[in-house]
């Protein structure tokens, strides 16, 4: 069987996990999120954003943690804003707008958003009430590019969304390796105190299932819970998101499973760059995007599963590749030989 | 630590499950519900329907199925029709509505509906355009009470519902439960040839999380999986929920759980039965409701967790006790040594 | 062609605004409710109700008016209370519930709400956040059975409402005809002080269109035209409705219109009453319900256009009988004089 | 008082409306678009459309009209495609998206669409069930820019959108300007034949409200009457409607206006061009935009009202001027006269 770089929720789960799993199972616990791993897991997760007076819900996906946080925050007439590369643009099936909320795009090309691209999208959202008020800004960090936002872009964008009254909302899904990446001068810590409201990823780092909303913002925490429940989001069995955010908050898993899944992608990033390959975006997370001949993808497709993301011309393609906690070392290192043995 | 009888959702899952997800765990798998075990998990659904033109779709909870099952399968200006003891109607914050949909409310002591029930409904929404359209019948098995349908009554519902061009959906979150009572003449082969779509709860027996959505009307299963990511229930690892459906559908385990269930519940029921306690509602599957004076719920309570469900009168009060697959020889057995030896 | 007493939107509008609409026809105007009548109408409105800071939203309908309002207002797990005979649970054909919200029926046979009424639902909604919250309190006034708030019962909903947190908003489709009735003792200026939000009905009292909402809570006025604006109400030649309001609210049109059409539905009841006709209701604005026997009916029925409202045994039904600011003293006049001479 | 070229709904109505509201004044009829004159313009549509099986419905403006037909017309994981400048996008306060349904936009600079602006969004849209399902195609004529569609390209449209099982849905807010102008070869016959769904609209073409939607797509046409009433747009004196609509099909008056309205711009503009004047857009109906020099810009508007739409460069801006069917000759000959005294 081919290994596969195709995403980071191609296995189950770390071993901690599934340990744990078994060890509490025939526990009886309170349901709906009121279990003892809940509370305590949420315990942790404050204590590393080091702000007790953050709110946490847990629930199980990205796509339901951001239409959740997203119709939970607006009011009917407020918008989202999100760069043109937002997950809630493209690959939710109209998850925002079926909550009632347009999503205000912003052509990108990194993926990224600064003061700079949003203060023309309140310009031209001034003729009241003839037009939605632009309320929220989505951003996502790692992005669905693989790039990150550094201290000082979000301090620039935190400060930018509280003089002009707009809520930031950071979509977590990939927090782990953002914060992790070799150049990363983030903190979670920072993270918490920067944005009105974000989200720790369980699902694409080392979780079966599971995404951790912080609310910092105190306005934003009152009823929010009514939310989940009405989006279908509020699990009988809570304990299987608590036990699963107890053991990734445990001394510090969740940061150690995203940067060894970076490391992976690094490692073979490296390979290819000593070997004058390009990328289409310069990224240091677990998502690269090396641009190869056609020759050697067809070699490497022979051995990975991974996807073609963009043709360049006749000769030469972009691929993706993904790397997650629990890629190995063999196949990493049997890509990095392909790399150095064929024509590039 | 008192043993608790509050629900059917405190300990965590049967055994088999946790082996399986150990036993499969480093296994790459493609993800969104395509992975190998939710296509066999259901193959094996449709086969034990005896019906290989259904359509099944997994996800994780029982409001989720809900909502999704009645936004997709209604247009906006059609309307649900339940009991009002229906879980749409009391437990789930709105989640129908929050979709566009009213609910029409039939009051109803024993949570079950009949045409009888539903006739009025009709006539009394022929005010075209008016009033909503009622265009789906929405019924529990068992239902919240603990109550069941038996085969004659799902045949004459199904009659009714396709005479006069209405959906049938049953909620099967105690499926289960309900096909495996002692007084049950259903099985699942004939609710799926009865209805147009139900569901197959999981969390209530066995599982972790899991709710097996079965369209059976063909014009209903065209483009239903737009609506499962719309509202978020897709899971990236699907082979959360196929790995424990494959392990709930293997032999007959799901049933057996909940015979378990079942049985204990009517040893407990058997023991107040000949003491003479009375009943809130006669029940045959995991939920009963005795009728027990102050003094025994107290004393109950010392040893056992439960809801005071309804005060009688000053000295009595109805508590419903619910069993699960897990539930042990040894509460059983205490709780009905209690109330052999109390005053009644 | 027979006269008809179906309901009271028959006819087209009071000649003076007919008038008004030919002498302000060619003058230029802004647009979207931003033109000198509407400007004006609303001044008028604050004059009358003696509040300047309310503000005032002019929209065409009844059911646009109730859905605007209760999704404006409410938040998206906050439900809706009303009597079960309200106009939003049965004849906007969901409208309420498509813009997301529950509302919960209290079943009335007077159309009317108390405390006491409200009571239970909220007791029966504590279970967070498993259930709706009960937010927002629905009256109208007169109600759909032509009964109508005294000032005591208003002030004694409007205290109960500020003691928990609920916003009173009362329909006024029929607000004319409430206050004009000859046994109420309630004003515009005290509606106006005990509620939060309210509107005056122009459609059933001599306009063409229009419902004139007035917002008391202040922080219910924020961003109030958003929602007027998006639910496709804001209209482009806003001039229609102002002039219209600013016609009725001259003098005192308004009131004058419904004072007559309930003296018209007075005199008639009283011919009838002397007869010792029974009737479903006891009501004293512009809608009557007698209960007459079939025969007496079919010779009305031979002169007059009126629902049979319902059957009451096999020889008598009570009939609906509804006037206008339009009806004549002619059909009045003869429809007694058939009441004096047939056999009751 | 400055004359007003801000836009083509300052003024009232047509005087052959405000005759027919007096003349039917007093006459009873039955309520929510059931009354005589409904009925008589909705056949007057039909035979100018020469579809006797097309239906009609009327409602007040373009917004309501825009949310209804594509609420009711798609399912909630169905897409709208509108080009960017498109009404629906800009200028409805997130109508469509408060319906649930995302709006997809293609960058265009004349606001029209062609089968090769779509083909890419379908090829981008094919990651089922992860993305919406694009399934209507949006356009208006006259656009928002004053553009217009040919006949041919609308046949090759209509053809593409059949091809590809997508709807097509002209927004014709101004369809009178946009079918009248002295360069469009399209009829409103043609333009029943290829489209799914259109509107006539009134509000802008010397009515005072009023949009006439026109559903030629029989499987379109079940139903969509709940949907009128749903959202809060089926006028009790539907009277006012149809009474308008019966006007202007009478004769040809409803292309009259709009030919009248399209002449007095084509006046000016032939003037300003004749002078060397450029233009933005190259339009042919009521809305043209000007390039002009500040100095005559600041002269103009010490007589006329408008809308200086974008500053080109620090001297020149583009200032846009719409016309109305009573747009007055002396409006016009004045500001002709102007430019042709000023200094280009």
């Amino acid at each position: 069987m081919k290994f596969s770089f195709k995403n980071d929720y191609s296995e189950g789960c770390h071993p901690n996990i599934l340990d744990a799993l078994v060890r509490y199972n025939v526990d009886q616990q309170a349901g709906y999120g009121e279990d003892a791993y809940s509370l305590k897991a949420k315990e942790l997760i404050r204590k590393k954003i080091n702000n007790h007076n953050s709110e946490v819900f847990l629930v199980s996906g990205g796509t339901q943690a951001n239409l959740i946080v997203i119709s939970a925050v607006l009011r009917l007439y407020q918008a989202a804003v999100s760069a043109s590369t937002g997950h809630i643009l493209n690959n939710e099936t109209g998850a925002i707008e079926a909550t009632g909320h347009k999503i205000l795009s912003i052509e990108k090309q990194d993926g990224k958003l600064t003061p700079q691209d949003i203060i023309p999208v309140l310009e031209n959202h001034r003729n009241i009430p003839h037009q939605v008020m632009p309320k929220l800004v989505y951003i996502s960090n790692s992005t669905e590019l693989g790039t990150i936002y550094g201290l000082q872009e979000l301090e620039e964008l935190s400060a930018f969304c509280r003089e002009n009254k707009l809520y930031l909302f950071m979509d977590g899904a990939r927090m782990g390796h953002g914060l992790t990446s070799e150049i990363s001068d983030l903190t979670l810590e920072k993270v918490a105190e920067l944005t009105d409201i974000f989200y720790l990823g369980g699902t694409k780092n080392g979780a079966l299932i599971g995404e951790a909303i912080v609310v910092n913002n105190k306005e934003l925490q009152q009823d929010f819970a009514f939310s989940i429940k009405q989006k279908g989001a509020l699990l009988a069995k809570g304990r299987l998101l608590g036990i699963q955010f107890l053991e990734l908050m445990k001394d510090d898993l969740y940061f150690d499973l995203a940067r060894q899944a970076n490391q992976q992608a690094m490692k073979m990033k490296k390979a290819m760059a000593k070997r004058g390959v390009a990328f289409l975006a310069d990224t240091y997370t677990n998502q690269i995007f090396p641009i190869l001949n056609n020759h050697l993808i067809e070699i490497l497709s022979e051995r990975f599963e991974f996807y073609v993301w963009k043709k360049m011309n006749e000769e030469y393609s972009a691929i993706r590749l993904i790397t997650s906690w629990n890629t190995s070392d063999i196949a990493v290192r049997e890509f990095i030989e392909i790399i150095e043995s064929e024509m590039i």
